[in-house]
């Protein structure tokens, strides 16, 4: 009995943060992890903005509503719930992904989530787990489940690793670079016939 | 992070196996568990019968096509959705269960699976896991979920007990009988409303 996990961002949507930004135009969301290593850190930013702009979540909610799923997202994810298991393991925020799972057909996601105050803003950040990815795949396994995982994020690594197959989708030159051991795929249609050929092998 | 474990049948839809025998007439496989509680035994007289008839699995899709959810179940799993994850935990195969998910919009399911011969018959069954739904309840909370359960079997106490909070749902009388410490809720709406105090409280 065979499941795949994919990561979100990249995979499925764009990344939330960079599309919020430019959606919003408030640039300075535009620092990623590359910027500011440290994730708490950066969320302090993250969040310390939007209280400055005066942001809630139902705002933010309003505006990530209007990012749209990358294109044949919906209907790859539409082919593959057809064909097996699907659960979408992500760092992101259950309440940043909830927009977007709805215009994706509610998949099921495993990610993290947010702490909001009582005047609708957000206060703080609640991690399920560390190593979130890595851990589903194996408790996963550990069910009985072959796993195929898929990403194209440094996050992403581990989960791959661990799973019983898998590929980069869409993955920058530098993981390319330092993973030359891990296949790539960057159409939609090309995972879908990985995952069959997992499937069936 | 909350998470919602859900019984297939008798909480979402009808037994497949009693609504299979009247869609199709073979009164012989109204035989259940209470009938013949050796389920491989069982499954393999209800194997026989299906290759007596010339059912293949295709066939037997077909008629699962035609059994509905139970009434209000699609409306009640899209508000659930909505709200947290969900995740159907079931004793059924997931080719039985393809059917009935695509009407129910493809929510995630944990089941077994069978294994079709050359001639597209079903020639045996491989269960993915001993007590299944107790083991993805326990994963689900090595991985930092609080969960919420809820079924209408002796197959679900197991998976009840083990979760965080739950209840039994619809569930017949000799269960409610054994079991006088767990809550019976059986409309939809309070279903509801009981797990949405779980992730409140």
């Amino acid at each position: 009995m065979e499941i795949v996990t994919l990561d979100l961002e990249g995979v499925l949507v764009p990344e939330i943060w960079i599309a919020f930004a430019e959606k919003s135009g408030i640039e300075a969301l535009k620092r990623t992890t590359r910027d500011e290593p440290d994730y708490h850190r950066l969320m302090q930013y993250r969040m310390d903005i939007l209280r400055e702009h005066g942001f809630k979540l139902s705002d933010i909610q309003n505006v990530i509503a209007n990012i749209k799923p990358l294109e044949g997202a919906k209907e790859f994810l539409d082919k593959l719930r057809e064909l097996t298991q699907v659960i979408i393991l992500s760092d992101t925020f259950s309440e940043f992904a909830l927009p977007l799972m709805r215009q994706l057909g509610y998949p099921t996601i495993f990610c993290n989530s947010l702490v909001i105050d009582e005047s609708g803003m957000l206060s703080d950040i609640r991690m399920r787990t560390e190593n979130g990815k890595k851990k589903a795949v194996e408790a996963l396994k550990a069910i009985g489940f072959r796993v195929f995982a898929s990403g194209d994020s440094y996050n992403d690594l581990a989960m791959i690793r661990e799973a019983d197959g898998g590929c980069l989708f869409r993955a920058p030159e530098n993981i390319l670079k330092s993973e030359r051991d891990l296949s790539l795929v960057t159409e939609y249609d090309d995972l879908l016939e990985k995952i069959k050929a997992f499937i069936n092998g």
